[in-house]
């Protein structure tokens, strides 16, 4: 099986025709390596485009890389960072947080991915005391990875809460486009104009080859970044391939089609099985993930045919990710087999 | 000035056509991430069929990322890896090995960037002694940072003593395909049949947009190399996109012709410049590139027309890289244009 | 104020007389440093004649370095340690066991600070998966940080689950004495019996100026432990001080006699304030602890004339210690004060 | 053998009678831990007596502790340190320095085991250049690993240098005080007025049982380093016992009255076996330590009596070291003796 459809995860499609035509049409002569060139020039012009002047951005190969890179670039090792139990940076890196920032992750349970100043103010606490790791970040999921999302009202909430406590806040934006899809906001809607510090803005999961940028939103946090990106082996040498695809990404509005699509075969997908009266859709499907009980006998019978993982074992709660190339015609098959399984 | 023609680095190339053209073909439907998928399967084959059965292999990033990721598997951070001082470990990765690794880095000066066992049998000591790093690994480059390149039986020789003394070989291959080349000899003849433990296989400075490969020879040392690329932000989800790329690069010989090529440029251009008696060329010129002393004052001159480094200013040394995409053109107008300035 | 009597911790107190008295007879000539001396080699034969011989000791200098030497010995940078979220690991230690192994601290909420198999086993998974931190340590404390006491067939049950999974048992024994001595069991019953595999045996909170030791309970896990150590910064050049500590707390039952007295005086002091109803008592009083709920208004009357640290400033609960040399008329006298105050 | 005199190294010496002295006085009732007792406060004004009062005293366990606890405070993880090759923290601390620093340690070979400027002064380079470590200290011992001493204008020199750089120095003073006995001088006229940035002040090695203080000459340096020293495991509870000593050590002159002896016995061992023509003393004796060539085939006849370390056994270079409690007695027992062997 080479090429097939899965509903596993947005990395799981390939790349978007644009993009990739914007990595061959790079693909000529040379040019400087580790970004002097002329392609990451222009993609950083976009990004400004986007998100106001005032912003600092750097390119990195992955997620992990850019939380890691972003994190370690505004913390000391005796920091600790807060976020939610279900945050990537909590669950899906291997401990690449605590290894490379030396930080402690503080994680909270949440209902929904979201966390909130009641649900965190409990560890806001110590500030001085040599014993305790000191509070410095504040780490939300835009969207989160149970696919909700943040309005910008609760993020202002958290940010005036951390910056009140010199503290700052961190986003994993590795689908912050459908986010502000989902909103119907633009990205400075969200990020810029709501006070956060640092974004990890995600090119890989929205039609990109590879690729993420770490944006601070306050330059005087940046001084140290570029050794620190170099230190965490995450500076490329043919920058000129990230940047490309960003500036593909970034215009003809790319980003927000693609995220638009995605979400909205969630929701297509979501409507139509709701009437599967076994599954129970566990989340709003706010962006382009669909988490769902359903009777754990059908799980491997479903797997057979389509590729997607198990949530939460325990709970028989599974996750389908649609993708910016997820066709109606998937969802419709996909649909209709899930209508003929479980019964 | 989008594109030019540099003599900077190897990296400053773009990706050669037949490997895009497997990073288009690749672009087809849904692969699973992480590198279960079909065309990750078939790079490592191909590695198999070059260096024998008996290897693994594991693709991430970038160079520094190869190392790393590869020293880190077989090191504890009280370890020692001993190395030319002019080894990429050395200068060139902002301290990735020791933030990483937690290992010392010892340092050893040479002429021409290759090391003995008399240059380093001083610091093969105080084993069992808490006090001291315990020394575990010999890295080498190869082809050197210098351009040279170590014989077949140099490595042997390295290989033994550091085998008897529990210790293990690295090699930092950024340009392995260089140097088989210049050696006339198969990769598997400078790596699987000298007897080295673990391999940095360099892809991007022959060709390839990014991606490099970690190659253990022993299998007994890669049992948690997965843990570790992960947490050391080398795991890409859509690794299809790297194995596509050295599915290519191993196919049809490219890796050869592209080494070959390179090589070749650097020999005519250092033929070419002989004559210039202002100039002298201070190390053998076996691969591709060029060291040369040139009278301080031409330097600026030269760099107003043509990208390249400084490699050492108290001594007025400079470093000219060729690529498998350099023409003879190229060769020839450069060597005009130096002939015309040194005077 | 030069000396006073707190009740803020058993550090504040100061040397046993026999200890110290132990320290002064060490002090007579010359003694090979790092602990190739007389001293170190029968304080040793001291741990084995009360844990067994199939033992590994190894003295550090405080409990932070204690707990650190120990987890990084048996962990690698990818593995996870599950432990209470009130553990001296988790929220004492200013993230050292982040830093200095790498690892994921797991923090469970517990009502009393112990751990048992359901409130983890939801950590207990992602084994083999790349993204996921590999459960590796179940680290307990015992005594545990609110005063209560694992029983043997408590620990048992986790060293049987835990082994079953591959995983580890590491016990944090600041207080292991006050533990033994509340379950009137030797120490062995607790640790050797019940298949833990690595102490952090503690001293000074037992009546000693500095110094613990670290036990491992399988030889195999100790190779690489004296490396460790050195690097840690935890190997004291005159051990012969630490040594001559340990071989007197482990003589004459000083440790035994310590540790009763300490926890006699906490059941005194509740004892003697249960009849004050506005206090809470709200742990078991089983060792040398006495966790309380008190009117906050009482709070900084108190502390006034006696020092103590507040627990959980939400609850307005405190934390009263007692230590070895806690008299009865210090019971007396802060009881009195107590019933005086609190109206 | 449970007391004997040896010449392996000022740390296997005994602690000084009125510094043990002091401790048991401190031993009387109950002090605050971690520092906030009446004893700290008192041996930090001690400090400021003999250094000035624009210092920040932090004590710590040991040397290693101290420098990495030090050096650690005052860099980033991508920072490069510069010192003699024959540095405590290059050679004799199993790697603590990178692993907890994360920097890179260069190591610049000298006769002497004093850096100068055109030792170090290739390595000042790269500024602003991601792909390598930042220059940022320059580490020197005074008095050296080799026993010789920097004289104030070499220091100074050195610290010029450095902040012409924007680079810190910092002093490895395990030592500190044979080198100010040496040269005849106060403590400082070779720290404070000389411009060193911070300074591990050695206890330990002269009189001490356990102990070292982290002193920083610029306030604006210090503050991190609280947390640093907890994260680092270096943050005694019984804070006291450290206070205690160095208040001891710097009363009455101990610590100037100890390190002159140690250092007027080198010297009178030194005289009595300069007539040996079969010894060759490689290093000026200018504080407790001798190095010397004697023929191999006597190493170990010699170490059957006296315990000492050989320094290089290359050259068949044996160190011994005096302490503040080497009696002339020693001193001609040992000399008589050598006279006798070296034949």
């Amino acid at each position: 099986m080479k090429n097939f459809k899965s509903f596993a995860s947005d990395n799981n499609s390939g790349v978007h025709p644009e993009i990739l035509q914007a990595m061959i049409d790079a693909n000529s002569g040379h040019a400087i390596a580790y970004g002097n060139d002329y392609y990451t020039k222009s993609a950083i012009e976009k990004f400004k485009v986007l998100l106001g002047n005032n912003i600092d951005v750097y390119f990195v190969f992955n997620g992990t890389g850019a939380n890691v890179v972003g994190l370690n670039t505004i913390t000391n090792t005796y920091n600790s960072i807060i976020c939610a139990e279900t945050a990537h940076i909590n669950v899906d890196e291997c401990g690449a947080p605590e290894k490379n920032t030396g930080c402690k992750i503080i994680p909270v349970p949440t209902n929904n991915g979201k966390i909130t100043i009641n649900l965190i103010k409990q560890h806001i606490k110590g500030f001085g005391f040599e014993h305790h790791s000191q509070p410095k970040i504040i780490s939300i999921t835009q969207a989160t990875e149970l696919g909700t999302v943040y309005t910008p009202d609760e993020i202002k909430e958290l940010t005036s809460f951390a910056h009140k406590h010199n503290m700052l806040v961190h986003v994993d934006g590795a689908r912050i486009c459908n986010a502000a899809v989902s909103l119907n906001l633009d990205l400075k809607n969200i990020t810029t104009d709501v006070g956060i510090d640092i974004l990890s803005f995600g090119g890989t999961k929205n039609g990109m080859m590879y690729g993420e940028a770490v944006i601070f939103f306050n330059k005087n946090l940046s001084n140290n970044v570029k050794y620190i990106r170099k230190q965490s082996m995450q500076l490329t040498s043919k920058m000129r391939y990230i940047s490309a695809q960003f500036e593909a990404l970034l215009s003809n509005n790319i980003w927000l089609k693609n995220a638009k699509h995605a979400n909205k075969m969630a929701k297509l997908l979501s409507d139509k099985i709701k009437d599967i009266h076994r599954i129970t859709i566990t989340q709003k499907v706010e962006t382009n993930g669909i988490f769902a009980i359903i009777p754990e006998k059908y799980i491997p019978i479903i797997q057979k045919e389509y590729f997607f993982y198990v949530w939460d074992e325990d709970k028989s709660e599974v996750r389908w990710m649609t993708s910016y190339d997820t066709t109606e015609q998937d969802i419709n098959n996909f649909s209709a087999f899930l209508h003929e399984v479980i019964v």
